[in-house]
């Protein structure tokens, strides 16, 4: 079979100087989670095939790499269908391999488990541009804190990190998986269509209300449900104040800890921030995952269309893997679109080292090379970046094309001139 | 299905503890590898599966993960053997990604080309006590420079990394697959059994001279090339006197240039090295991978049994992508081992940031925890570590906790205090 140079579908290889961006994020945010004192942990690429389709992972099961069996336990023969050929699959997200560890660890682990983990995750969604099948998750999660200083603390550290990274006047939308169920409820909507209710709600920003009294009216809700509903969306305010209407609108539908817990977030939050974002209550907030519980939130950003990160509570998940509750609470920020956003504008990154470059005349005797060779230790011992090249015959072009590459010192050396 | 707590076989979840170590040889190799001016790049951890099994792997391809085809160009029932099921594996090693990332981007990248690559890579080995099935390869390769300023920069770098990683007196090991053939034409071997000369002259440093001559003579060589081939060992010792022994006495054989360039390599870097190692001409070195072309090294470690990485000169992958031949240099260095010593010996990370702990009353007010919070985010800003921890009842327990984590200071807040 013939060699292919490109890469497989849907997936890229990264050119240096978007790596040199990636690299400065990543040791940005090893840096940063680190002071609001998280730690690195790391799961293996693959997972067990049963642990993804456990159906944590909503839509992205659809979307594994699975991985074949191997040796004897492959037999092609005898499978009918996919499950009998395959034992593992690449992980589609971080969340679901978490739990799995926090399982497999948790007496070797400090409580609450303040957990950052980066890594490539994949799904094999229809390629399209600016959407890869291999792309980067960043994930912050602190596993065993009930209280809300966990959802503080997340959206603290994420928005120090966006803040450093230069992002400006971005948005915390923020609300809560109790309440969007309460606000149903309150409606009179079924309990049983509430995730159907949820998925119309999550278009309000594209549709409008209108358009969602209309798509709700299609699915056969009742006219009155549905009226009870908007009037609600109508009243609240994007601020603590429409929190506290919707306390006082849901009644018995709602307890007032949870309304609570959010003013408490919202005003902490605000308070004591370091970066330039608000924190907005948005009570149309979904977030597409079914395993949330609590307090859900995400980043909005004027310059990026869709969300830039996003987590929330998920409190029976580690259940299913150990029988027990653990209250655990995420905020994964969108790497690869952080990566995209500072490229678009040209981001320079910040100390920088002085780049050298020596050009060696090709007719240097091995004495000569080994003077160059030592002088250039000497520089890196410094802290300088020195590169060692061979002199080619189109100097000057040379040149034009190290400078691109950021290199601002030149020393061209001679087989004469070290006579 | 019921979910798996253990993480898929042979692979394995990283403790935070082991992951500081990784962290900051990650910095490390990063910082460094700048210095010598080795950008980094990155290739997509699934490979095609017609790239993986290219023969450029050796035994490798013997152990790769493969991945399932999906939707309809998956036909269960017609599948006959692996190759119908699978369109993709996970990559076995960097280099074969890289020759077709260079053969794909070469027109975007600079010439020479110093490549940095970090990344994990899968082999479905056996499992054993060490080896796991996904471990992290860090590779440096200079693509596109022939001469041997390539190999001296592959060795300075490397062994500048190890330096400053705090190993000591360990050796570089370097021969050249052109020495070792023509030891074994100037011997009469037969050109088509080098491979399998080579695999016995592989196990020297196990079985001693006599147990090559055994083994050799069980293979059914020629008594007289046996006694001719290993007359040479004998003579040769393991410096740039025993290169010179080898070019003299392989005459016609061997291009002396060849020998020279080894002996320039090894002066060059001895001349200037600034870490505490030695370089050892070793004819017995070979190598595994066939692919190799020129010189080859490998570091050997007192403290560790076996190789700590290894490279040397591939001048022909990349033609195989691009039909032209581009010169190729690589050094990997065996970052699993690495981080393995460095745990062994119980390594302390230098330049640690200060961690404190504020360990907050379970009755505090939310005014009362917007001020911890705010104190917190003041000392953050600082640099300093500050991690919100609610305070357990029984709290010395809970501070001995923190400290084997690396908390020097604690700041216990309480609801009364603060009113």
């Amino acid at each position: 079979m013939a060699l292919k140079k490109k890469p497989v579908t849907g997936m890229k290889d990264i050119l240096p100087a978007e790596m040199e961006i990636r690299d400065y994020v990543i040791s940005m945010i090893k840096r940063t989670y680190a002071q609001f004192g998280f730690t690195s942990m790391e799961t293996p690429c693959v997972e067990h095939i049963q642990n993804l389709n456990s159906k944590q992972g909503g839509e992205n099961e659809k979307l594994i790499f699975k991985i074949l069996k191997r040796g004897e336990k492959l037999r092609i023969n005898e499978a009918r269908e996919e499950i009998d050929l395959v034992d593992g699959g690449l992980r589609y997200d971080l969340t679901v391999p978490l739990c799995r560890y926090y399982a497999n660890n948790a007496n070797e682990l400090p409580s609450p488990f303040k957990a950052l983990q980066m890594g490539n995750v994949w799904r094999a969604d229809r390629p399209q541009r600016g959407r890869y099948r291999q792309f980067m998750q960043c994930d912050i999660d602190i596993l065993g804190e009930a209280s809300n200083i966990a959802e503080i603390d997340l959206i603290l550290a994420t928005t120090t990190l966006l803040g450093q990274l230069d992002f400006h006047n971005f948005t915390i939308r923020i609300n809560d998986r109790r309440i969007l169920k309460a606000m149903a409820a309150y409606s009179g909507f079924p309990e049983e269509s509430y995730d159907n209710v949820f998925i119309t709600l999550d278009k309000m920003d594209k549709i409008g209300l209108d358009g969602v009294a209309v798509d709700l009216r299609e699915q056969g809700f009742a006219q009155e449900s549905i009226d009870k509903y908007l009037e609600l969306f109508k009243l609240i305010t994007p601020d603590t104040k429409g929190v506290e209407t919707v306390k006082e609108r849901l009644g018995g539908f709602l307890d007032p800890e949870y309304a609570d817990g959010l003013i408490t977030i919202i005003n902490s939050v605000e308070a004591v921030k370091n970066a330039d974002f608000r924190m907005a209550f948005d009570p149309t907030l979904v977030r597409g995952m079914s395993y949330y519980t609590g307090p859900i939130f995400e980043i909005s950003m004027d310059e990026f269309g869709g969300s830039v990160g996003g987590g929330g509570r998920y409190d029976e998940m580690i259940g299913k893997f150990i029988g027990q509750k653990v209250p655990a609470c995420g905020f994964s920020i969108g790497f690869e679109r952080i990566v995209m956003l500072l490229l678009e504008r040209n981001y320079q990154v910040p100390e920088k080292p002085q780049k050298t470059a020596y050009l060696l005349d090709k007719k240097l005797s091995p004495e000569q090379i080994r003077d160059a060779v030592s002088s250039a230790m000497k520089e890196r011992a410094e802290g300088k970046a020195v590169n060692l090249l061979v002199m080619k015959k189109n100097k000057k072009f040379q040149k034009q094309q190290l400078e691109a590459e950021g290199y601002t010192e030149f020393k061209d050396i001679y087989a004469d001139a070290l006579k």
